[in-house]
Protein backbone atom coordinates (compact mmCIF):
# COMPACT_ATOMS: atom_id res chain seq x y z
CA UNK A 1 0.00 0.00 0.00
CA UNK A 2 1.41 2.89 -1.14
CA UNK A 3 0.92 6.13 1.67
CA UNK A 4 -0.40 10.04 -0.12
CA UNK A 5 3.26 10.83 0.64
CA UNK A 6 4.86 8.28 -1.45
CA UNK A 7 2.37 9.22 -4.23
CA UNK A 8 3.12 12.67 -4.22
CA UNK A 9 4.95 13.76 -7.17
CA UNK A 10 7.72 16.99 -7.27
CA UNK A 11 6.83 19.51 -9.49
CA UNK A 12 8.98 20.50 -12.49
CA UNK A 13 8.74 23.69 -14.19
CA UNK A 14 11.05 24.93 -16.99
CA UNK A 15 12.65 21.29 -16.79
CA UNK A 16 13.70 22.19 -13.42
CA UNK A 17 12.54 19.97 -10.39
CA UNK A 18 11.12 23.03 -8.56
CA UNK A 19 9.89 20.67 -5.30
CA UNK A 20 14.10 19.55 -5.59
CA UNK A 21 15.15 23.46 -5.63
CA UNK A 22 13.11 24.38 -2.93
CA UNK A 23 13.97 21.71 -0.61
CA UNK A 24 17.81 22.49 -1.30
CA UNK A 25 16.95 26.41 -0.46
CA UNK A 26 15.69 25.25 2.81
CA UNK A 27 18.75 22.86 3.85
CA UNK A 28 21.29 25.10 2.95
CA UNK A 29 19.20 27.58 5.43
CA UNK A 30 19.25 24.62 8.08
CA UNK A 31 23.40 23.94 6.91
CA UNK A 32 25.02 26.61 5.06
CA UNK A 33 28.00 24.66 4.91
CA UNK A 34 26.48 22.63 1.93
CA UNK A 35 26.41 25.32 -0.32
CA UNK A 36 30.43 25.91 -0.41
CA UNK A 37 31.53 24.50 -3.94
CA UNK A 38 34.68 24.41 -5.35
CA UNK A 39 35.03 24.37 -9.09
CA UNK A 40 37.37 23.32 -11.30
CA UNK A 41 39.67 23.41 -14.69
CA UNK A 42 42.86 21.87 -15.35
CA UNK A 43 44.53 22.86 -18.59
CA UNK A 44 48.09 21.55 -20.83
CA UNK A 45 49.13 23.40 -23.41
CA UNK A 46 49.62 22.15 -26.69
CA UNK A 47 51.29 24.70 -28.92
CA UNK A 48 50.97 28.21 -29.90
CA UNK A 49 47.12 29.31 -29.18
CA UNK A 50 46.37 25.78 -28.50
CA UNK A 51 45.87 24.42 -25.21
CA UNK A 52 43.18 21.86 -23.67
CA UNK A 53 41.28 22.53 -20.27
CA UNK A 54 39.74 19.61 -18.68
CA UNK A 55 37.32 19.95 -16.45
CA UNK A 56 36.17 16.23 -13.99
CA UNK A 57 35.94 17.08 -10.81
CA UNK A 58 34.15 19.38 -7.82
CA UNK A 59 33.46 19.64 -4.24
CA UNK A 60 30.25 20.64 -3.18
CA UNK A 61 27.75 19.46 -0.54
CA UNK A 62 30.65 19.01 2.14
CA UNK A 63 32.22 16.10 -0.40
CA UNK A 64 34.01 15.72 -3.03
CA UNK A 65 32.51 14.89 -6.41
CA UNK A 66 32.97 13.83 -10.09
CA UNK A 67 31.03 14.83 -13.24
CA UNK A 68 30.08 11.55 -14.87
CA UNK A 69 32.16 12.11 -17.75
CA UNK A 70 35.44 14.34 -18.05
CA UNK A 71 34.42 17.56 -20.15
CA UNK A 72 37.65 18.49 -22.47
CA UNK A 73 37.49 21.73 -24.23
CA UNK A 74 39.95 22.94 -26.82
CA UNK A 75 41.11 26.77 -26.99
CA UNK A 76 43.00 27.97 -30.08
CA UNK A 77 42.97 31.25 -32.14
CA UNK A 78 41.85 31.83 -35.33
CA UNK A 79 44.25 32.64 -38.25
CA UNK A 80 44.44 36.53 -37.80
CA UNK A 81 45.36 35.80 -34.07
CA UNK A 82 48.40 33.25 -35.40
CA UNK A 83 46.29 30.52 -34.52
CA UNK A 84 45.20 27.00 -36.26
CA UNK A 85 41.27 28.02 -35.29
CA UNK A 86 41.08 24.26 -33.63
CA UNK A 87 38.86 25.95 -30.96
CA UNK A 88 36.78 28.75 -29.94
CA UNK A 89 39.24 31.16 -28.09
CA UNK A 90 39.52 32.04 -24.12
CA UNK A 91 37.35 35.08 -24.28
CA UNK A 92 34.79 33.14 -26.54
CA UNK A 93 34.70 30.91 -24.10
CA UNK A 94 34.23 33.34 -21.51
CA UNK A 95 30.89 34.66 -23.58
CA UNK A 96 29.78 31.08 -24.01
CA UNK A 97 30.11 30.51 -20.26
CA UNK A 98 27.94 34.14 -19.08
CA UNK A 99 25.61 33.13 -21.54
CA UNK A 100 24.87 29.38 -20.35
CA UNK A 101 24.86 31.19 -16.77
CA UNK A 102 22.28 33.84 -18.03
CA UNK A 103 20.09 30.88 -19.01
CA UNK A 104 20.37 29.20 -16.54
CA UNK A 105 19.53 31.34 -13.67
CA UNK A 106 16.76 32.37 -15.68
CA UNK A 107 15.04 29.51 -16.12
CA UNK A 108 15.87 28.05 -12.39
CA UNK A 109 14.98 31.36 -10.82
CA UNK A 110 11.80 31.37 -12.78
CA UNK A 111 10.91 27.59 -11.82
CA UNK A 112 11.48 28.74 -7.99
CA UNK A 113 8.77 31.58 -8.66
CA UNK A 114 6.64 29.46 -10.24
CA UNK A 115 7.15 31.41 -13.38
CA UNK A 116 6.84 28.98 -16.82
CA UNK A 117 9.28 29.92 -19.81
CA UNK A 118 8.95 28.28 -23.05
CA UNK A 119 11.89 29.35 -24.97
CA UNK A 120 15.16 31.53 -24.52
CA UNK A 121 17.42 32.80 -26.76
CA UNK A 122 20.33 35.43 -26.45
CA UNK A 123 23.29 36.67 -28.03
CA UNK A 124 26.53 38.65 -26.60
CA UNK A 125 28.82 40.80 -28.10
CA UNK A 126 32.21 41.69 -26.20
CA UNK A 127 34.76 44.67 -27.01
CA UNK A 128 38.15 44.00 -26.99
CA UNK A 129 41.01 46.41 -27.65
CA UNK A 130 44.32 44.56 -28.39
CA UNK A 131 46.13 47.45 -27.90
CA UNK A 132 46.13 46.31 -24.24
CA UNK A 133 47.47 43.08 -24.42
CA UNK A 134 49.81 43.81 -27.31
CA UNK A 135 50.88 46.41 -24.77
CA UNK A 136 51.14 49.41 -27.69
CA UNK A 137 48.86 51.65 -25.40
CA UNK A 138 49.14 51.79 -21.49
CA UNK A 139 45.35 53.18 -21.33
CA UNK A 140 43.75 50.32 -22.84
CA UNK A 141 43.04 47.00 -20.79
CA UNK A 142 43.53 43.77 -21.92
CA UNK A 143 40.33 42.47 -21.10
CA UNK A 144 36.78 43.32 -22.00
CA UNK A 145 35.56 46.65 -22.00
CA UNK A 146 32.16 46.66 -22.45
CA UNK A 147 29.71 43.18 -22.92
CA UNK A 148 26.24 43.75 -24.28
CA UNK A 149 23.40 41.27 -23.97
CA UNK A 150 20.65 40.34 -26.00
CA UNK A 151 17.80 38.41 -24.68
CA UNK A 152 14.61 37.16 -26.57
CA UNK A 153 12.57 35.33 -23.78
CA UNK A 154 9.13 33.37 -24.30
CA UNK A 155 7.17 32.70 -21.48
CA UNK A 156 5.16 33.63 -17.93
CA UNK A 157 7.61 37.01 -17.37
CA UNK A 158 7.83 40.18 -18.22
CA UNK A 159 10.87 42.22 -19.21
CA UNK A 160 11.64 43.13 -15.86
CA UNK A 161 11.58 40.19 -14.39
CA UNK A 162 13.86 38.88 -16.39
CA UNK A 163 16.38 41.71 -16.10
CA UNK A 164 16.34 40.85 -12.41
CA UNK A 165 16.16 37.51 -12.78
CA UNK A 166 19.65 37.36 -15.29
CA UNK A 167 21.63 39.61 -12.77
CA UNK A 168 21.79 36.85 -10.54
CA UNK A 169 23.88 34.85 -12.51
CA UNK A 170 27.28 33.69 -10.77
CA UNK A 171 29.36 34.36 -14.20
CA UNK A 172 27.53 37.97 -14.51
CA UNK A 173 28.37 38.56 -11.04
CA UNK A 174 32.10 37.19 -11.97
CA UNK A 175 32.47 39.19 -14.87
CA UNK A 176 30.74 42.85 -13.23
CA UNK A 177 32.81 42.75 -10.39
CA UNK A 178 36.36 42.14 -9.21
CA UNK A 179 37.32 38.10 -8.62
CA UNK A 180 40.55 37.74 -6.43
CA UNK A 181 42.98 35.46 -7.86
CA UNK A 182 45.92 34.00 -6.40
CA UNK A 183 48.75 32.86 -8.96
CA UNK A 184 51.44 30.42 -7.80
CA UNK A 185 54.35 29.12 -10.11
CA UNK A 186 56.16 26.38 -10.05
CA UNK A 187 59.53 26.01 -12.57
CA UNK A 188 59.30 22.14 -13.17
CA UNK B 1 65.65 34.72 -58.50
CA UNK B 2 64.84 35.08 -55.49
CA UNK B 3 65.78 37.57 -53.10
CA UNK B 4 67.39 37.63 -49.94
CA UNK B 5 64.07 39.18 -48.57
CA UNK B 6 62.19 36.47 -50.23
CA UNK B 7 64.12 33.47 -48.84
CA UNK B 8 63.95 34.91 -45.04
CA UNK B 9 62.28 32.39 -43.09
CA UNK B 10 59.85 33.70 -40.07
CA UNK B 11 61.34 32.88 -36.54
CA UNK B 12 58.56 30.21 -34.96
CA UNK B 13 59.16 30.03 -31.12
CA UNK B 14 56.66 28.06 -29.00
CA UNK B 15 54.68 28.07 -31.97
CA UNK B 16 54.23 31.44 -31.82
CA UNK B 17 55.42 33.04 -35.43
CA UNK B 18 57.38 35.66 -33.67
CA UNK B 19 57.65 37.69 -36.76
CA UNK B 20 54.44 38.23 -37.41
CA UNK B 21 53.82 39.32 -33.87
CA UNK B 22 56.12 41.86 -34.13
CA UNK B 23 54.73 42.84 -37.57
CA UNK B 24 51.28 42.78 -35.70
CA UNK B 25 52.32 45.05 -33.06
CA UNK B 26 54.32 47.44 -35.18
CA UNK B 27 50.49 47.36 -37.53
CA UNK B 28 48.96 48.32 -34.46
CA UNK B 29 51.16 51.40 -33.47
CA UNK B 30 50.31 53.07 -37.05
CA UNK B 31 46.89 51.68 -36.85
CA UNK B 32 45.73 51.19 -33.72
CA UNK B 33 41.98 50.82 -35.60
CA UNK B 34 42.97 46.91 -36.81
CA UNK B 35 43.45 45.86 -33.16
CA UNK B 36 39.48 46.68 -32.24
CA UNK B 37 37.88 43.50 -31.97
CA UNK B 38 34.50 41.92 -31.42
CA UNK B 39 34.08 38.48 -29.84
CA UNK B 40 30.41 36.67 -29.71
CA UNK B 41 28.56 34.01 -28.63
CA UNK B 42 24.67 33.37 -28.98
CA UNK B 43 23.11 30.79 -26.84
CA UNK B 44 19.96 28.76 -27.17
CA UNK B 45 18.34 27.31 -24.28
CA UNK B 46 16.85 23.72 -24.28
CA UNK B 47 15.36 22.62 -21.08
CA UNK B 48 16.76 23.09 -17.61
CA UNK B 49 20.55 23.57 -16.99
CA UNK B 50 20.95 22.40 -20.47
CA UNK B 51 21.73 24.96 -23.12
CA UNK B 52 23.92 25.03 -26.15
CA UNK B 53 26.24 28.05 -27.22
CA UNK B 54 27.41 28.57 -30.66
CA UNK B 55 30.83 30.68 -31.49
CA UNK B 56 31.26 31.35 -35.28
CA UNK B 57 31.89 34.98 -36.22
CA UNK B 58 34.15 37.85 -34.56
CA UNK B 59 35.17 41.51 -35.89
CA UNK B 60 39.13 42.27 -36.25
CA UNK B 61 41.20 44.53 -38.19
CA UNK B 62 38.50 46.51 -39.31
CA UNK B 63 36.32 43.40 -40.50
CA UNK B 64 33.91 41.16 -40.28
CA UNK B 65 35.37 37.45 -39.64
CA UNK B 66 34.51 33.96 -39.43
CA UNK B 67 35.69 30.69 -37.59
CA UNK B 68 36.56 28.18 -39.87
CA UNK B 69 33.62 26.15 -38.28
CA UNK B 70 31.09 27.15 -35.86
CA UNK B 71 32.16 26.07 -32.14
CA UNK B 72 29.14 24.62 -30.33
CA UNK B 73 29.42 23.93 -26.54
CA UNK B 74 26.82 22.45 -24.55
CA UNK B 75 26.09 23.50 -20.90
CA UNK B 76 24.84 21.55 -17.93
CA UNK B 77 24.56 21.07 -13.88
CA UNK B 78 26.05 17.92 -12.51
CA UNK B 79 22.28 16.50 -10.72
CA UNK B 80 23.77 17.89 -7.42
CA UNK B 81 22.67 21.25 -8.90
CA UNK B 82 19.52 19.97 -10.70
CA UNK B 83 21.20 18.96 -14.14
CA UNK B 84 21.53 16.04 -16.34
CA UNK B 85 25.48 16.43 -16.41
CA UNK B 86 25.05 16.74 -20.11
CA UNK B 87 28.01 19.45 -20.02
CA UNK B 88 30.42 21.73 -18.04
CA UNK B 89 28.56 24.01 -16.02
CA UNK B 90 28.67 27.50 -16.89
CA UNK B 91 31.03 28.49 -14.12
CA UNK B 92 33.84 25.63 -14.86
CA UNK B 93 33.55 27.20 -18.61
CA UNK B 94 34.83 30.25 -17.28
CA UNK B 95 37.53 28.58 -15.73
CA UNK B 96 38.52 26.69 -18.53
CA UNK B 97 38.70 30.07 -20.66
CA UNK B 98 40.85 31.73 -17.87
CA UNK B 99 43.39 28.03 -18.25
CA UNK B 100 43.11 28.79 -21.34
CA UNK B 101 44.10 32.58 -21.96
CA UNK B 102 46.37 32.62 -19.25
CA UNK B 103 48.62 29.64 -20.93
CA UNK B 104 48.04 31.51 -24.36
CA UNK B 105 49.00 34.26 -23.31
CA UNK B 106 52.92 33.59 -21.65
CA UNK B 107 52.90 31.12 -25.16
CA UNK B 108 53.10 34.60 -26.89
CA UNK B 109 54.65 36.96 -24.75
CA UNK B 110 57.49 34.49 -24.38
CA UNK B 111 57.52 34.20 -28.14
CA UNK B 112 58.02 38.09 -28.41
CA UNK B 113 60.60 38.18 -25.73
CA UNK B 114 62.49 35.25 -27.92
CA UNK B 115 62.03 33.20 -24.93
CA UNK B 116 61.83 29.68 -25.67
CA UNK B 117 58.72 27.44 -23.38
CA UNK B 118 58.77 24.04 -23.10
CA UNK B 119 55.73 22.63 -21.77
CA UNK B 120 52.53 24.60 -19.96
CA UNK B 121 50.81 22.63 -17.01
CA UNK B 122 47.92 24.55 -14.68
CA UNK B 123 44.88 24.12 -12.12
CA UNK B 124 41.94 26.33 -11.48
CA UNK B 125 39.77 26.42 -8.49
CA UNK B 126 37.17 28.90 -7.59
CA UNK B 127 34.98 29.07 -4.67
CA UNK B 128 31.68 29.52 -5.10
CA UNK B 129 29.07 30.00 -2.22
CA UNK B 130 25.36 29.00 -3.38
CA UNK B 131 23.62 31.18 -0.88
CA UNK B 132 24.38 33.87 -3.38
CA UNK B 133 22.61 32.55 -6.02
CA UNK B 134 20.05 31.00 -4.00
CA UNK B 135 19.71 34.17 -2.03
CA UNK B 136 19.59 32.92 1.32
CA UNK B 137 22.36 34.94 2.40
CA UNK B 138 22.94 39.17 1.25
CA UNK B 139 26.11 39.19 2.24
CA UNK B 140 27.14 36.42 -0.27
CA UNK B 141 28.20 37.47 -3.69
CA UNK B 142 26.54 35.18 -6.37
CA UNK B 143 30.21 34.78 -8.38
CA UNK B 144 33.52 33.45 -7.59
CA UNK B 145 34.63 34.79 -4.37
CA UNK B 146 38.49 33.18 -5.42
CA UNK B 147 40.14 31.53 -7.75
CA UNK B 148 43.50 30.08 -7.50
CA UNK B 149 45.90 29.38 -9.88
CA UNK B 150 48.77 26.69 -10.34
CA UNK B 151 51.27 27.05 -13.15
CA UNK B 152 53.92 24.39 -13.58
CA UNK B 153 56.78 25.50 -16.59
CA UNK B 154 59.10 24.40 -17.97
CA UNK B 155 61.79 26.63 -20.27
CA UNK B 156 63.93 29.66 -20.40
CA UNK B 157 61.37 31.42 -18.25
CA UNK B 158 61.69 32.48 -14.18
CA UNK B 159 58.88 32.29 -11.61
CA UNK B 160 58.94 36.04 -11.59
CA UNK B 161 58.46 36.51 -15.81
CA UNK B 162 56.08 33.69 -15.99
CA UNK B 163 53.94 35.65 -12.62
CA UNK B 164 54.34 39.02 -15.23
CA UNK B 165 52.99 37.10 -18.71
CA UNK B 166 50.17 35.04 -17.73
CA UNK B 167 48.81 38.45 -15.58
CA UNK B 168 48.44 40.11 -19.17
CA UNK B 169 45.41 37.88 -19.98
CA UNK B 170 42.63 39.10 -21.38
CA UNK B 171 40.86 36.89 -19.26
CA UNK B 172 42.63 36.95 -16.45
CA UNK B 173 41.96 41.29 -16.65
CA UNK B 174 38.15 40.67 -17.24
CA UNK B 175 37.69 38.31 -14.58
CA UNK B 176 40.09 40.75 -11.86
CA UNK B 177 38.41 44.07 -12.73
CA UNK B 178 35.09 44.99 -13.19
CA UNK B 179 33.31 44.87 -17.14
CA UNK B 180 30.44 47.09 -17.90
CA UNK B 181 27.46 44.42 -18.97
CA UNK B 182 24.57 46.31 -21.20
CA UNK B 183 21.44 44.03 -20.92
CA UNK B 184 18.74 44.16 -23.19
CA UNK B 185 15.61 42.04 -22.90
CA UNK B 186 12.69 41.49 -25.49
CA UNK B 187 9.45 39.17 -24.73
CA UNK B 188 8.71 37.32 -27.99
Amino acid sequence: MTTATQIQKDTVLNGVNATKLGQTIEAVKQQPEIAKFKFRARNQWDIGGHNVATVDSFYGTCQEMEHKAPFVMHADEPPVLLGEDNGANPVEFVLAGLSGCMTTTLAYHAAGRGLKIDDIQSEFEGDIDLQGLLGTNPNVRSGYKEIRVKFKVKGDVDEQIVQELVRKSPVYDTLANPVKIKIEVEKV
